[in-house]
């Protein structure tokens, strides 16, 4: 019995979104990591919205690479919400564990919209850029919205 | 003449390391994402430590998404780096921007040594991956010696 309880109790650890678990050793860590990947990941998805909004020209290579590192950083964040990270320097809200699924869910969203915006500067097409980065947009905001402190 | 010197003016501010100029609008942006890029690229240099130090079993999939993760950001953060970018709350020597040249070169070495890295993790070659993280090791190492400050 004492074995059987050891057990559940280490494998309800494993029950973190996106398999969070031993990736990191403070929960500080945790926290500068996810924000500098959210950072890093809205710094390339602004060059984008500058062009979208036409404040810069539009250079189809530029926008690819920036959709490129958006779509890589996009995958990283969500592995470094680990149970317990809420911390002072945090925005990140007690909905995040307490609506695991749907959390998930809202970073899924996110990570396709952002496929397909990284497929439409693949494209050349300015408009469906223009669609696809409305579209990431949406996602973020609904996410921001729902887990993330003001 | 007065059209020539604002042309001249202008130019002058193309003279900075890795075409860092106009992509941020404060020096505080810039040291946010530089700091960004180089924590995400030293958590995932880390984990591959980890298995190269035997306190990780190796795993290749794991190993080649982590090098590839250092891969793409390796290539970030000389791009910020505009002149009278030293802050507060940086790190970065002056030597960075009395010494462009050799900072540049520190660079393109680590970014060289990454891209071994990254080929080894495919390879799925232990022996190879620990002598290319050793060499990337090495090369951030280099550059902080002279670039960084304790």
């Amino acid at each position: 019995m004492k074995r059987l309880s050891a057990a559940l109790a280490f494998s309800s650890l494993l029950a973190v979104p996106f398999s969070a678990q031993a990736q990191f050793a403070k929960v500080e860590d945790a926290v500068k990591y996810r924000q500098s990947a959210l950072s890093v990941m809205g710094t390339h998805f602004g060059r984008i919205g500058a062009v979208v909004k036409g404040e810069k020209p539009y250079d189809k290579a530029t926008v690819e690479r920036d959709a490129a590192i958006v779509e890589t950083l996009s995958k990283l964040p969500f592995a470094a919400f680990p149970p317990g990270s809420e911390a002072a320097n945090s925005k990140a809200k007690a909905e995040i564990w307490k609506e695991q699924d749907k959390f998930k869910a809202a970073g899924e969203k996110m990570q396709s919209e952002v496929a397909k915006l990284s497929a439409a500067a693949k494209s050349g097409n300015i408009d469906t850029i223009k669609t696809a980065f409305g579209a990431v947009g949406q996602s973020c905001k609904a996410c921001h919205d729902d887990f993330r402190k003001k």
